[in-house]
């Protein structure tokens, strides 16, 4: 069956501020040795699998340019901008409608644009096999992160072990963060996954839930699938979309959908969450130290130093991450990454806009 | 006695980097809360002494500019320019050739241009006392600042405490720099005080000698001083100023000569010796940071944070000096802040004197 794949590439992400802007989101970000952004990686890594004229950007008006520019082998009209943000559910419908216009149906991929994945060969054979348990009946599929440790910043999948189709496991239930003894629990229990918000299913199988689960939005995402290719395209999307009620697709579809199977991966994946994340994907220096832009480091160890033209130049620092920008600089103690958002949320009571 | 001045404004220091460059020295730097520059506070300081037509400033042509543009009370042809530099004896000659054309004699203060001075009326009071000793024959007369730690940047000198002239003590002798064992032996023995390059003589005093010290130095002087308001005294300047040996009034004359007195002063002197010294100067926020300029502080205390336009945020940060300049930031931890120059030795090795 044809693969599509929809990358959601709509995030405003704050944490890899002051480079993350609200015109510059991580998934627009380089964080890696090669120098090519998490959208560009995350293109690149499905492209064994999945032709680049079907691949489909949902983003909004403001990112469009970013997009165009970054990956110019992306059909424009395969670039689809919400006109505003209802998170996933209504994004991953509006995906499906077009993907049925355009193909009747097919196998839909849905995957972040600000993941890392580190060994794509793995990832690819996970995939393929997710597509596999994807063509059966109406089945939703997942793929789950083998934790290594009790995190309470992800949402966990509970599976069960005794009913499988091929290597996809039977999803007993999608749970939310918990808390940490919760999340002990659940390692123990050696019966949870990670939540990569990463999924695969036939465009029919979605929208059919969709039609179940939210019959609003999908009568809206008919309105809008009818519209495509007319005069009033546009308009109808305008004012469908804002109708829409704001949900997640784990809440809106997930947790109430059957036939949910989810496939457990170890392909080093990496939500890279905040600065410390580029540690486990840039080359260090023999002081510990990763390094870019313009740079004098004396007795510095074990920093992050992210600069460009303008020369940083460090006495005597350790543990220390400096994010260098246009309009300003970020010093931050590395246990502290964190806190950025605490930066943020003082210069938006300040009303300082032009730094968000 | 009319009273003139002689700033000496020369200097290139490096230790207040990436403020203070090649083309932008300390002297020329505000580092108070005041806003007012190092030579502004030091030509401010003695106005209610002498006159601001009396009041010399020897610097280098590089410097020249920033002198008329700070200090614009001072008349242009007091503004003295060494073609080269030699140290502070051809410094001060010059200075004092100046002088004795326009003046005949007089009593002449010799200023370093970047110190600070707390309480400026003892210090006025103790220049006034030094210049009655200045008076009386052809007497040297310095001002030693009473030491409060076995310092060992700085030069001492050896006072008799049973020979005085007023408030002026008798110096035995100028000593350099001391090692630290030295400089608790000269603690311990109360008859030494830091040497601070202030002076107070007479202009017929100190070229009477000069003359016989450094005769050579003299016979030049007298050929610069003949050539004052003629044609060619650009081209007599800068030939025999670069025939000069380099050498410090210190080591060239005050070393040599007899009836040396000093007044030892407590008026809250600092020589400014590194962005640490700020702290002695500049107040401080609730939680210990020093701060100018555009900057966000969370959880950050007891930090230096010299920033301009561009926004410095810092998250969890203690003990830090930042310093940020048009193209160059300085991130250095605070007890480090005497190796800022291993950064300058860098960038000059690598050929980035665009930095310097």
């Amino acid at each position: 069956m044809k693969k599509t794949a929809l990358i959601m590439a709509g995030g405003r992400g704050e944490r890899f501020w002051p480079r993350s802007r609200k015109n510059m989101p991580k998934q627009f970000l380089s964080l890696t040795d090669d120098g090519k952004t998490m959208i560009q990686l995350t293109v690149e890594r499905i492209s064994p699998l999945v032709n680049m004229e079907d691949i489909f950007i949902a983003t909004n008006r403001d990112y469009r340019g970013l997009v165009r520019e970054q990956l110019p082998d992306i059909p424009e009209e395969n670039i689809l901008c919400e006109p505003v943000g209802r998170n996933t559910a209504p994004c991953i419908g509006l995906g499906a409608v077009h993907m049925a216009k355009k193909y009747g149906d097919a196998i839909m991929l849905v995957l972040p644009s600000d993941h890392l994945i580190k060994y794509n060969s793995i990832f690819l054979g996970t995939l393929s096999d997710a597509c596999d348990a994807a063509q059966v009946n109406r089945n939703l599929v997942t793929l789950g992160i083998t934790p290594d440790a009790p995190e309470t910043g992800y949402g966990y999948i509970k599976f069960d072990p005794n009913k499988s189709l091929g290597r996809a496991l039977a999803v007993e239930r999608f749970v939310e963060k918990p808390d940490l003894e919760t999340a002990k629990e659940y390692l123990a229990s050696e019966q949870y996954l990670w939540n990569s918000g990463m999924f695969i299913w036939k465009i029919s199988s979605i929208l059919a839930n969709i039609e179940k689960h939210l019959p609003d939005t999908y009568a809206g995402l008919m309105r809008i699938g009818d519209a495509i290719g007319t005069d009033s395209q546009e308009a109808v999307l305008e004012d469908e979309f804002k109708k829409f009620a704001s949900v997640s697709v784990d809440y809106g579809i997930m947790e109430k959908a059957d036939d949910i199977y989810i496939l457990s991966g170890s392909f080093g994946w990496d939500d890279v969450g905040s600065w410390l994340a580029i540690e486990r994907h840039r080359t260090s220096n023999e002081f510990g130290n990763i390094l870019s832009g313009n740079t004098v480091t004396i007795d510095t160890t074990d920093c992050i130093i992210q600069g460009g033209d303008k020369l940083i130049a460090t006495v005597g620092l350790e543990d220390l991450i400096v994010v260098d920008s246009a309009d300003a600089t970020l010093i931050c103690k590395k246990d502290r990454a964190g806190e950025i958002k605490k930066v943020l949320e003082y210069l938006r009571m300040c009303g300082h806009d032009e730094y968000l």
